[in-house]
């Protein structure tokens, strides 16, 4: 240990303060110079675990700054772990355990056999969007970061009920403004028939729980949203895919398997379907509906794309809710796709009677979702900025959606459907698509192929791709050489 | 309709622009005052549904103000649900749906029977805090809301990463700050071995439901938080109560019912047990981790009330994690006690294998917990102010428990265990406590009867007190009343 200046006084143990002196005009607090100067220490092994750091007054009286000053960074490094307090004796250098970065594990290669897990993991991995064609959300700088950080200063500064549970029903104003919201779509629904919850997947395995019990079936469209499945798997059901139809599903495949398998729930997008992007035609949607009621199954109608439609001039946009009436569909929407995912704000819209049971049962699984985000998405509803970004979103994914479309049919796919609103295009390589996957993720890139959007996980020469994720011209290169190879 | 200005040029359908004049210097922005006074003019009816607005460019002209002003305050009034725009026609007043307000049904008085549920919801009504003795967290005034609100503006500031899902595993400085916190108490975790949650509620939820199938046992403290029992239940699991003594489970009785039962799970409160504030001695720590090895089943470590705990000098401190080091033990924590119940943020401690089941589970279940909340905790805990503030309110806790016990002990109550930590008191009343609490909730206090945190729901004279909400001197004079009368 160098020893150099006046605080040796301090004996063996103390560290030494010869810390560079302090900067008042270099933009850095001083706080913040000094835990800078002491952490640069204690990991160059300069001050080793158990020394003793000089007094509080000491410091202050060396380095000409105020005990205050002194005693604020000396906080920041016992936080840190760096030093720790011993009662009435002063700080020491701690006996460090090293912060050990998280394992590779979980970022591993693609597995031999890709699973569900597996590629969902990868959708959170810490990739630049351009890299992830497979995303199932826009990238950041198609979302409006200002709108979402307004609103969060916004709340912080409100300074009111940012500390309590709230209600588990979740936070009243919004439940007002999403009553609104409904009645747009002609679903009449009380503040007391919706449940806000973490998201449309909190929304469907509260649903799920509620209403599924283990070796029950529940249907779900085939394409459909990979995630439920496992979720599905979880509660010990027995999951059917309905094959999906350019105008919704396959009827007389419904009303077959519906005869057959007595599901408990049907879980749909009625509109722009993940991931075909095409609506439910309103004939369809009154056939669905009538053969839930001659069968007795739920409907679970999750619109979280509801916002990205472009209304009934340009697609099909007729919700099974609306002909219903929250009597047999339970509604889910939410705002992670068009606001911020991280918001986590979700909602069920249902029958009085499931409303109340579905809070009941989200107070025993979580207590409640955090008022404060609900807060931030009340204020950026309630004050008409919504309505704006979304119509701006509509726009940008209408001018790039053409282009890509022709893009990916010069390379040799074939776009499967090609629908005139939402993100996805869902595409035929003519080619396997789990291998493609497998490759370009050896190259970096993420696509979501066909096989994990069916219950059966069969191989499949399908693909899902996000036309807001496609702007890095490699990935039109890769998909051109892998699919004229094979 | 009156129509007594210039705007009646507009025609018949038009809505007379008679605002009041708007005024520049009365603190209230000019949006908020157009939007007030359309408000209350379609309030009072004075203009009905099917009106047209004037156009922005007459209003701003007429008003003189800028045409934006005019837009944004049309934009709030579109959000709100008061005005429709109809494309190239402009603004209406709209066919309103009345907002509702929710039915009182969920408030309502006592069923005859007490039960989980009931008191949970009435445990999130909008009461004051001094009404509610029964109340689980402390009341907003024991806890700083400007530590929360000034680490939410900062990370409203940061304005980076606020839009996309995050980790599933939880925002890694959070996990990192967590493993520090752990290393304190000796338990050694990677931040790979932690999952944060939505609270402890969320994190028992994914336990449970990744370790017991309908049908398994599970233990937990006779009494114990209450909320677990219904959550257990809702999994079908089989909720055997083992008597907690004043220094830890009754050991007898705990190896007798493992060796009958081979339950899959011992859910326990190692220091401040919920409701009776004692802590587990360190010998029975090592009993009831010898019973777990020997019977196989995994202990839950529900360490919620950690930062409230003064130090092995003034109570026993000894976790089972820190002697079985997260083999057999899933150790949970979280800040809604200390911070902020809003925050929503818990975490649970596992072995490498269980926490990257555990991590998989809830994202099938929620995908991700709110970054902006983590990055909240994160900031506060990293700064060193977290520390200070625990400080403190133990401090305060202490000022208040022995005049609590004895206001209680002198109109008659028996304080069970008087510990010298905690914000719970345990008394015996020496009557019905089911009785007394209904009486209480027609005078509009929220009491927390015994029957509740025992899994059998036997009538009980027990009553859980917490000391920090017991400031409303009514409370006192209507237990003195209550229990002279009994």
């Amino acid at each position: 240990m160098t020893n150099t200046d006046s605080s040796s006084a301090l004996g063996n143990q103390a560290a030494s303060t010869s810390l560079t002196s302090l900067s008042r005009n270099s933009g850095e607090s001083l706080i913040e110079q000094i835990v800078r100067m002491v952490t640069a220490r204690i990991e160059d092994k300069v001050w080793r675990s158990g020394t003793r750091m000089p007094s509080i007054r000491r410091f202050s009286e060396q380095y000409k700054v105020s005990r205050f000053t002194v005693v604020e960074a000396y906080d920041r490094l016992v936080a840190s772990g760096l030093l720790e307090s011993r009662r009435g004796s002063g700080f020491y250098v701690r006996e460090r355990t090293p912060i050990v970065p998280p394992s590779a594990s979980t970022h591993a290669p693609a597995p031999r056999q890709l699973d569900v897990v597996w590629l969902v993991r990868n959708m959170f991995r810490q990739m630049p969007a351009q890299k992830m064609p497979g995303a199932g959300s826009l990238p950041n700088e198609w979302l409006d970061s200002d709108l979402v950080a307004n609103a969060l200063r916004a709340v912080a500064r409100q300074n009111h009920n940012l500390l309590q549970y709230g209600e588990p029903q979740g936070f009243l104003p919004l439940r007002q403004q999403l009553q609104l919201k409904l009645d747009e779509l002609e679903i009449a629904a009380t503040p007391d028939q919706i449940v806000t919850t973490s998201g449309v997947t909190q929304a469907l395995d509260l649903v799920a729980r509620h209403l599924v019990r283990p070796g029950d079936t529940v249907f779900v469209d085939d394409p459909a949203w990979f995630l439920m499945f496992g979720s599905f798997a979880m509660l010990g059901a027995n999951v059917i895919g309905i094959p999906r139809l350019p105008d919704g599903p396959d009827i007389a495949r419904l009303a077959e398997m519906a005869a057959l398998h007595r599901p408990k729930l049907f879980v749909i997008n009625s509109l722009l379907h993940n991931p075909t992007s095409t609506s439910l035609s309103a004939a369809k949607a009154f056939q669905v509906l009538k053969l839930a009621e001659q069968y007795d199954f739920t409907i679970v109608e999750d619109d979280i794309y509801c916002d990205m439609h472009p209304g009934p001039a340009v697609q099909p946009a007729t919700r099974i809710a609306t002909l219903d009436q929250l009597q047999r569909v339970i509604y889910l929407g939410g705002f992670s796709k068009t606001l911020a995912a991280s918001l986590r704000v979700g909602f069920i819209a249902a029958a009085p009677e499931t409303a109340r049971h579905l809070a009941d049962r989200k107070m025993l699984t979580t207590l409640t979702t955090t008022e404060m985000t609900e807060r931030v998405a009340y204020r950026i509803l309630s004050e008409g900025h919504y309505r704006k970004h979304v119509d701006r979103l509509r726009g940008r994914l209408d001018a790039v959606r053409d282009r890509t479309v022709r893009q990916l049919e010069r390379i040799g796919l074939r776009v499967s459907s090609h629908p005139p609103a939402g993100m996805f295009l869902w595409t035929d390589l003519g080619c396997d698509a789990n291998t493609l996957t497998a490759r370009a993720m050896e190259e970096g890139f993420l696509l979501a192929p066909g096989s994990l959007f069916s219950p059966s996980q069969l191989p499949s020469t399908h693909m899902r791709f996000n036309i807001a994720a496609m702007a890095d011209p490699g990935i039109l290169r890769f998909l051109e050489r892998e699919i004229g190879r094979s």
